[in-house]
């Protein structure tokens, strides 16, 4: 374990260059990306290596096969241009984290192509924009994710986001939200699927400063640990197809 | 499926016998076992028979061989006595439970032996009692324990019960609650023990009216039917326990 | 729960209608959708209406959105022609299955586009052709599907399935397969998603007769009822997407 | 992570002491715990600090407040004598469990007091004793307790113990034995009860050297790994217990 955590970010980055309005300069100069990227190395300092990447990289999205090789985790915020990403690099995705590649679905991600790939449902959600109280409760105070944050998570103004959420049984509930309108939602849970390790987790808007909030990048480099594994080697596509032992026992 | 649901509805009864405070007798002159019988009554009719039994019954609580042996469902609240009932009482729950009976946890029975022997851990949770608003929201809308309650359902008074609920993950995620405090918790969850369907449902105290509420009344009207298995013989000790297939294939 | 249980067979047919091979015509001269419908109808009588479609079918395979809103349980069978169903088909039996119809996958549809996309993952197995015994295990024995058969069922010759099988955390494992060969099979295993309950059944091959097999056709039988949700409506698109409540409590 | 775990195996030893058959002699002559023990060195060296105690120990079988408070994580042997373990210990035990010690339950431990107290079932199985082949198969070749052994084990005799196995739904499947006889059984599952995590291994059992096959040895080093929690804090009593949070958000 004494090599570093390959991270990286993907953001549409589209709120951040199209539309340039004045609070997401204000509240991310750097882009959410920039903002979720340094959370993760204030708090993993050298056991991390953080890059980012937008949909407007070249070529892919900036997710070449390459690319995706040398990440152990990747982080995934989206909302304005799900469509926009292509099918290609959503099914590369996909076979990286089959294959033991980590993934974190941030916020509004839950509607992304690849997570919606992943869990195998709408993950439609309620959701209400009036920049209300969240709290995040911790339901697992011994859950590595949940390690070193305070009980509840005091978020000042969120995107409300509200059950019933359109997941699977989740394998764990790290976090549920309150909000001060009184909804409640599954914010922080987990999956796996194939060798991947999966978490989401929905606080983090674009015109909130959430990705700046202590505890939330405490929460994002928590997971960034949990989710890599360093102990197993990623699958080849043929690894993860099917096999033939012709030798009976 | 043309018999009635044989249901028994078990309450410590302490503060309705013992501690005689006015509000209890204003709020529920015939107990809450009273209450919570007559909600049951009032959904299903001709389709559940329902008695009732404290801790003051006699024999043995009222739960004897015959009367676990002749229900398909039983519900429980306790709070105050929780150590006052016998070992050999709970084992015989215990059993019945594993052996096919539903068993529906209420309230404080969060603590009862029975639960906690189910569970297999603490079971804590935080409370506070300050009569606020607990809001009901349903994770999952086509749960049968779900049909025909509106989310969220709004209980005007009701002591806070908060995470961490030390509970192990749950079969299934009924109902998730928000309180005026800001708490959460997973006020209806789901558990297979044995061949017994088990279901934990927080809302209820003696203080309030909560269990004279029509939704709530109704939520555990559905899970007398959710948590009857027709279908299922009750199985004998002898078949509870350890088998010797002396054939091999 | 009158009225009687509308259930679509699917099959793609291919290995019936073009290769023609004598054993085929052997043992399933009605083709395999033949046999399961006959296995259903034979258990079920008028509790089921039962009704078969193939890749072959006009148009969309069978399986138009008018077909789909009629079906309370599907269940599919395909092989060697996975590809070739059309993804529009897909997304429309996937928005289906997440609205409430039930949705049972058969043998080698673990690796069929829509049995992947509920479940997210690559499906893939261990598999070796040469007649073996499988003994079909029920773990659960309580269960509504594992009513009624034996433990185990015995079939005399299959095609083996082996793990690893690269599928989520089943919600419930109701069966356990061991083949003569020495490996073994998580073969009988249930998952929801959104209202859909999926069932996964993985003896069955087109080989062998093995949905002649009166132990398999009760399981299928039994299957078709826990798959059938008859209180839940079954969703429309608008329903399956997010929503906006304005309201604060 | 610098410190080295500290393990404690725990065998009632009563095979070994009171009936002195020459087979047990001849297969452990330090007695199963002295194998299992050795088997957990031999893997991780300086990374655990292993220790034993059997039911003859003095006080308490060996396990007082003190040994538990000072064991990361604990194994468990048992088979002839599990009602000579004293209730007042099993309580201890199942504190400490639910405050953060591992527990790794081995063979006939599936019908220990403390065993069946953290699950809530009967754990009952079926057995047959006639030394037949157990091929104990990975479901999960990503786990940690997987790592670095083959799919499957093979262990030429094993008492057979197959399914149905009456626990809980694990949270996680790890391995599924097939026996020569061709019965099935899940021989490796996982749970959290409180912070605690718990590992059940079936393979293992008084008349056959398993805990001297290279491979099961592996398994139980890699289990003890799984199971620590090196982050997270012993929980104190009144930690287990229900809190009181007077202040509203």
């Amino acid at each position: 374990m004494s090599e570093a955590i390959r991270v990286t970010v993907w953001n549409e980055g589209v709120h951040e260059s199209r539309q340039h309005p004045e609070w997401i300069g204000q509240i991310y100069p750097e882009g959410m990306h920039g903002a979720i990227a340094a959370g993760i190395s204030e708090h993993l300092g050298e056991l991390a290596v953080v890059r980012t990447a937008t949909l407007a990289s070249q070529p892919d999205h900036g997710l070449t096969e390459e690319v995706l090789a040398g990440t152990d985790v990747l982080l995934w915020w989206g909302h304005a241009a799900h469509e926009q990403v292509s099918d290609e690099v959503v099914a590369r995705v996909h076979r990286h984290v089959l294959a033991g590649m980590g993934f974190i679905g941030l916020h509004s991600a839950h509607y992304s192509k690849i997570f919606t790939r992943l869990l195998g449902t709408t993950c439609s959600l309620a959701w209400r924009n009036e920049g209300e109280r969240e709290l995040v409760w911790t339901t697992d105070p011994s859950h590595p994710i949940a390690r070193g944050v305070p009980n509840p998570i005091v978020i000042e103004k969120q995107e409300m986001y509200g059950e019933p959420f359109g997941i699977p049984h989740p394998d764990e509930v790290v976090f549920l939200s309150s909000f001060a309108g009184g909804e409640v939602f599954r914010s922080g849970v987990t999956y796996q699927r194939g060798q991947g390790r999966v978490f989401y987790f929905s606080p983090g808007d674009q015109e909130y400063p959430v990705y700046q909030h202590p505890d939330v990048r405490r929460v994002l480099a928590n997971a960034v640990v949990w989710a890599h594994r360093p102990e197993a080697t990623r699958l080849t596509e043929e690894q993860l197809g099917c096999t033939h032992p012709p030798r009976r026992f």
